[in-house]
């Protein structure tokens, strides 16, 4: 999208929201009266049809052939099922991914995995920015294999320069999860296989955002979160990709009856499964499995460049309504200013980032917080319209003019920010 | 209860029934119309309060307060709130049990925990009749930690005596999930304890099923299962529980943020949670939860000495009517015929287990085959009544008479079984 040089005004967000090809997705979900919600990228909204689809699955399935659901509804194969209706949204092939665990068990998972197949290697690199549970779950790894494992953060910027013949695999989360900065995949990715370094990419902020394109950029593992840009629901289960070479060689150390390749036949030896399934464990949560499958379905017949189009042209409009309405109020973006380089958030600083965020929120402007001094708006191209960008701008000048944060209680942290 | 000596008939049942002090419970159960549901150690039935529950959280708190929910509708305490309702069940303290994950998950985290706290040992001892998922995740543990660390399997009645000064845990789970013997969690604890040796309880088909009472038995660490006698439905999140005096020293390698001492301030070095709650790792599945919370709830005000004398009377009535009416079918009792040595079902033994149990589920009588020759009959004393015994044995001998089994279409596997 071209931002005119001129004032914006509402009758411009009003025009392009007629053109959008996306628009009518928007009734598929279910957004509360006056609300502009800007925060999908922690949590996505409910699709309308989500509480039908559970609802079925209770009274339908479970109440009505109980047991005999595993088969006769295909339980069994929901994790296998639902991860190849992600498949399509990351660029990956239907085997190549299942739905299990969190994201963090799936980093466990993945980490391991490479360090096998890098066996005389002893480093795991990533970068300081990062998702801390990354991170912390490659620290227990590492903790757990002992023999020197190490792991390394370095600044985003150094991470090419840091790999050497010590790192066996490069994690990044391709999404920065206060910035929005988005990494190149597949310039990162080529110059992990050239220094003989396998690839594990964090999709949590990628998936349902904009297209990925793993395979195309060659990635060897990836993991993502199936409850922000997914719209799987409040800590919906996460998904794991591993390419299809690896397939056969890749352990995971997380020997589940799931991953076995006889279940039912309940041996003592664990033997895993051949493909992909080996990284499921144990018995999967059906409910929450059901729900992230609704929120997948929104996905359907949705054109990948378009969201993506759409996705920049929301966050280019809100960076430039921001600044043409608050020029003044200290806010420094903190997103990159080119939309190729970012995910589908802005984010500016303030160093009353925490009061701001939470008068918005009284405000009916929902973003998010993130230490120091980071307000986190994440745009959902499925449900977000321009006019709403507008609505929040305009919210957004109120709580500045009127010095809204400074009331006290907005200072007043909440267990989860 | 005493089975009486002379020939038993209908009207025996029915007293049973009019005299149970449990009885009112099973109209909070939704129950499918002609069946008799033999099979709640497998997956539990659906309380008729789930859907609505469910339904609450997804319309209700999602899609009407989005992120907002995870402080004002307290999700975020969901895992130690719904953990403290499992204590009760099985003699622990509130602090003391988490719901997380999956029990497979807990397994591999109390096991590391274990070992860490007995560095100078190198075997999980185990029995080879246990759920094989908790052997595998032990192998699992066992092969990234190197350092010779190995997994033992016995024969249940090794046990005691296998205990020596290399086993660093004792892993058993309490009631075994083939014949349904009980073993003595108090005298197997304290050998354990006399030998040096954590101990580790399995409760998958315990909790719910008879009252546990970990902390009087002095038992370390503890899992269990929430879709099976706790009513949660399909893959519920599994809970653990770690003795209040171990904690604090008690290690979890899985670091993810949800066991951060301060998840959301977003550091890169991971540090613990003081309690129990350091065993959280990802996201809780709020769908999943919110249902075995439902589940769990239908254990408010009930007498667990009262579940539990139930519990015995329905598997030795229909023990008695099995041998009663069927005593030349080629059916052995594969569980111990006192009750006090069983937890709650009943397993016979058959060559053609396989058909007869499908024969029985296409009469309605739903229970399950575990191999090689298992037919499995589980009793739940919160929904099963006395009658239903009748009834299951009625069907069996039509079964057994017709020679029902013998269909083709009864030989076919199913990808569960």
């Amino acid at each position: 999208m071209k931002i005119p040089s001129g004032v914006l005004a509402l009758d411009h967000c009003r025009a392009l929201d007629r053109d959008d090809p996306l628009r009518s997705r928007r009734d598929a979900f279910s957004l509360p009266e006056g609300i502009v919600y800007l925060d999908g990228n922690s949590l996505g909204a409910l699709p309308k049809v989500t509480e039908q689809r559970v609802r079925d699955v209770i009274a339908g399935q479970w109440g009505k052939d109980l047991i005999k659901s595993w088969n006769v509804h295909d339980w069994i194969f929901a994790p296998a099922r639902i991860g190849a209706k992600i498949a399509r949204l990351i660029g990956a092939k239907p085997n190549e991914v299942v739905v299990t665990d969190s994201t963090s068990l799936n980093v466990f998972k993945a980490l391991h995995a490479a360090l096998r197949l890098r066996p005389e290697r002893r480093v795991i690199l990533s970068d300081e920015g990062n998702f801390p549970t990354d991170v912390y779950m490659a620290q227990g790894l590492a903790g757990l294999l002992g023999q020197d494992y190490t792991v390394k953060t370095v600044a985003p910027a150094e991470v090419a320069r840091s790999l050497d013949d010590t790192v066996a695999v490069l994690m990044l989360t391709e999404v920065d999860y206060r910035s929005g900065r988005r990494y190149d995949m597949a310039a990162l990715t080529k110059a992990a296989h050239a220094n003989g370094t396998l690839a594990l990419w964090d999709l949590a902020h990628s998936a349902g955002a904009f297209p990925v394109h793993l395979n195309r950029c060659g990635a060897d593992f990836a993991v993502g979160c199936g409850y922000k840009y997914l719209n799987g629901g409040p800590g919906a289960p996460a998904f794991i990709f591993v390419a299809e070479h690896l397939q056969a060689d890749a352990r995971q150390p997380l020997y589940g009856w799931m991953g076995h390749n006889a279940p039912f036949a309940f041996d003592l030896g664990y033997e895993p499964r051949p493909g992909i399934e080996k990284f499921l464990v144990g018995t999967p949560p059906m409910l929450s499995l059901v729900a992230l499958e609704a929120g997948l379905d929104q996905f359907a017949e949705v054109d990948m460049e378009q969201l993506r189009s759409k996705s920049m042209a929301l966050c280019d409009l809100f960076i430039a309504l921001v600044e043409q309405q608050l020029p003044a109020a200290g806010l420094t973006l903190a997103s990159p200013r080119n939309a190729e380089e970012r995910g589908s958030q802005v984010s500016f600083r303030h160093p009353e980032g925490y009061p701001i965020m939470q008068a918005l929120i009284a405000r009916g402007v929902i973003g998010d917080f993130r230490a120091p001094d980071i307000l986190r708006f994440g745009f959902t191209p499925l449900y977000v319209s321009y006019a709403d960008i507008w609505e929040a701008v305009v919210r957004f000048v109120a709580v500045m003019a009127g010095k809204e944060w400074e009331k006290p209680e907005y200072r007043r942290r909440a267990a989860v920010t």
